[in-house]
């Protein structure tokens, strides 16, 4: 079983009261530019067919990761936070 | 100066409190129905200049449209939500 702490990378906020979910927000200067990041989301949850529950407005966008075993974070949830994370880095205007 | 009665579409809920917002969930079969609705949903977001805050995961969006003028639903509001009811309708697999 793995502790929560090393699952949820840094700046990732873990479910109050429950370590079933992590979430974060990401905010950018353009609506342009939070598309570009919600379909690169989009294309990354297809690859890896898990679907995190998103939600955006013009300039941010908050993404909540369940845990897949419905129970407890694990190192497949770390993975596809870190990718999100690295999308956001990579999505510019 | 509009009555909120007449400006939200059936189906749609003011926000508690005040009419300055409403909202709706739609919900899918499957996420590749949900995908080509908020697709569509943002195409229509860019026609018209005006972004609704949006949640979704797998089969469900949950669309918030905030007053334009910030303080009272109008006639711009109620069409947008109104062209939101067909792109849902018109969204099959």
């Amino acid at each position: 079983m793995a502790d929560t702490d090393l699952v949820v990378p840094a700046g990732w906020e873990p479910g109050k009261g429950t370590s079933a979910s992590m979430s974060k927000q990401f905010t950018f200067d353009r609506y342009g530019i939070t598309r570009k990041f919600l379909d690169h989301v989009a294309e990354l949850s297809e690859q890896d067919g898990y679907h995190p529950n998103i939600s955006f407005g013009t300039t941010y966008v908050n993404i909540t990761i369940d845990a897949r075993d419905g129970e407890q974070l694990g190192e497949g949830d770390k993975a596809f936070a870190l990718e999100v994370d690295r999308l956001a880095d990579a999505t510019t205007g």
